[in-house]
């Protein structure tokens, strides 16, 4: 098959595609919001012919495996779907195409110039939570393999179509798809990276601080009772660690040149219940970066004697030790670099033949300083995993966008890629 | 009236006082949730034959008074309660009873022995949230009243027995009772500060910072943009500010010994939605205490000048400028000390003869780091207000509980000082 010919068939649905993505940012998929999104995209492969699995997490059944993340709180709507499309002649290598239907909250709405769920197409973008991180990714999937059916054509080998819950918090959507049995010889995220391949990715680590003590009426508040104002001295003691981290010589060779790779975020904090009572207790969440290869319990030794040394020296600490809890992401650093196995470069000649065809310039590659669900298929499946997407700007911001002509050009690279990575045979 | 005779009255009615208070401790009189507590006591108020007055406090009736503080949300549930006993001859000096139902939230309930709302006596002392702060004082004031009656008496004067709402976060409630027309020679309020004379007390301010901005994906966070670590400089800012604000030079002179009367208290905090977004914003809410005579409109000027003058230094606030929300207590200070009028001084002089007969010491006098709604009374009212009640511990935190031998005194300084300042008449 002409690539060309391909391109040109990405073209033809492309107009179905920004219809389709637009529809599925109109599905609010918060945490524990995801269904009505799921509901549409499993009946969107239904309708065209996939083989649909779709499933409630069960911990139980993963929470043993390499790669699990904690969770507080109940999986009841935590439910992921698979669309698989089998081969007639099994001729080529088997894919899969992997993407998180879970997007991150809004944020205060006054911070939008239009509704976060209220997509719309303005000029080059189209805007909308979830529009870049990750919907458009979830559409070039499912149009690259549009297009070759409307070329009457189909993988010649079996590819299964995620869409994973967790990926913003735990991961443990994918993890999930582990455990149900899918494999492949490949899989492809397209996470929003600016159509460059994702050489390697941070692991990232989630804990809460718990602060708790005796409070007493403000109008004998004494210095250091406060647990809002005990959690500040956490928060520098916190960067402290986050700077020693990133130091040269602890670097991953991948990030040798990234001053700051490793990112410790205060993101969320919750304290006190009366503005003149002394606050009691405060929580705060963090979000640490770690490098590929770094074992996660050192990373925990770390942050908690970081933790437990500063209130050491603090007179409400001293006597109220911080708890710290996990609850959400473990997750490993993941080198797509570091894998020289035959399969792994075989993938990545073929996505560099594709985007190539596509953009006219050699794929770039780029380390990034956040993790994906890349690190299942790379570290627990032996699958080597290709992290490759569309532009997108303000995710996890206000306004977030997804370029729409870097859309088109990810889908005509995946359609390419499919069709030399699992070959054709006619649909 | 021997004032042995009055004492033993109070003893024998003692045993109902702690059961009327058991009762009122197990309404849970939160803000907002003060109904319950007030049925109570205005049927004990119509059982005992008081003329009952109970009314939905309407904030377009007080707003434009002096004195009055401005509050988010409704007033639905804002509710007084006064009852007024008559008397018949009007032979002495009218007195207002006063006390406040609402009471402060408990903060985490596994930092309580046993549950907050669930009063017990154990030894000296009686245990729950609001025992000390201060159902203790409204029992005081009822049940000084009943000792009376317990000898066929009655003041010979009318006397308002006043609960309010509103105590512990504006002083609305009391302020409500003067737009409602209550008036009399002199106020008592038997607030928790350890059978001593409130010579003074401090003004509060209430307000609220909203930092908002524009956040990211973690992986791109650079410094200074977090909202939550903005929030940390301005806390500095604010302590900077309450030095100032406490050095010898500025003291009121009841404070002159007082080396940190005005406390700034980081009293609730909440920011951030994700632990893997960078906050876009952050709410926090202080309370900072002024002297008596202190002007309010100076104070919030400089309080904003502080936030504004540290925000123009940080690059997060430089570009999204805090905003200072005032919600809640609008408190000047005041001295009943510096109120030399007739009136205070046989207000003073009645309760120093009480006091002292009941302990047998002169009454101290303490000048306090806290408001209460004596203000209104002084201030706006031209009517001396005594700050006079029990001893209690950890009001405004866990295991609140006040001194029950200090509220059978209390209660016994308070029939006799009626019978001083009112004189008796026959029931």
């Amino acid at each position: 098959m002409d690539s060309t010919t391909i391109l040109h068939a990405v073209d033809s649905v492309f107009d179905s595609e920004l219809e389709f993505l637009t529809e599925l940012v109109r599905h609010p998929s918060t945490r524990g919001d995801e269904q009505s999104a799921q509901d549409f995209v499993a009946s969107e492969l239904s309708d065209r012919g996939y083989e649909l699995d779709r499933w409630q997490i069960d911990i139980n059944d993963i929470s043993e495996m390499p790669g699990f993340s904690p969770v507080i709180g109940d999986y009841e709507n935590a439910v992921n779907v698979v669309g698989s499309l089998r081969s007639r002649t099994r001729s080529g290598l088997s894919l899969i195409l992997n993407g998180h239907i879970d997007v991150v909250p809004t944020g205060p709405l006054d911070m939008w110039d239009r509704a976060p769920f209220d997509s719309c197409i303005d000029g080059d973008w189209m805007y909308g939570r979830g529009a870049g991180d990750m919907k458009a990714g979830l559409a070039s999937n499912l149009f690259a393999l549009e297009a070759l059916k409307h070329l009457g054509l189909r993988p010649a080998a079996d590819v299964f179509f995620q869409s994973v819950v967790e990926e913003e918090c735990t991961g443990n959507g994918a993890l999930a798809c582990l455990q149900r049995g899918y494999r492949a010889d490949a899989a492809l995220i397209p996470e929003p990276f600016a159509e460059k391949l994702v050489s390697s990715q941070v692991g990232v680590i989630w804990f809460q601080v718990h602060l708790k003590g005796l409070p007493t009426h403000v109008a004998y508040a004494g210095s250091g009772a406060n647990a809002i104002e005990a959690a500040t001295l956490l928060f520098e003691a916190l960067h402290r660690l986050e700077r020693r981290m990133n130091a040269t010589e602890r670097r991953h060779h991948d990030y040798a040149d990234h001053s700051h790779a490793l990112n410790l975020n205060i993101g969320k904090i919750a304290g006190g219940d009366w503005a003149s009572s002394v606050p009691a207790w405060c929580i705060f969440d963090v979000r640490m970066g770690v490098f590929p290869g770094q074992n996660l319990d050192d990373v925990r030794h770390m942050i908690e004697e970081t933790i437990f040394d500063a209130a050491r020296n603090h007179s409400f600490l001293a006597r109220n030790c911080p708890e710290v809890v996990y609850n959400g992401f473990a997750a490993e650093g993941y080198s797509f670099k570091d894998d020289q196995s035959a399969a792994a470069r075989a993938a990545l000649a073929a996505l560099d033949r594709a985007h190539s065809l596509v953009v006219g310039k050699p794929l770039e590659h780029e380390a990034i300083t956040a993790t994906t669900d890349a690190r299942f298929f790379g570290l627990y499946a032996d699958t080597p995993a290709l992290v490759y997407g569309p532009r997108a700007e303000a995710i996890h911001g206000f306004n977030e966008r997804v370029d729409l002509e870097s859309v088109r050009r990810i889908t005509q690279s995946t359609a390419l890629f499919i069709a030399d990575w699992c070959g054709l045979e006619e649909a």
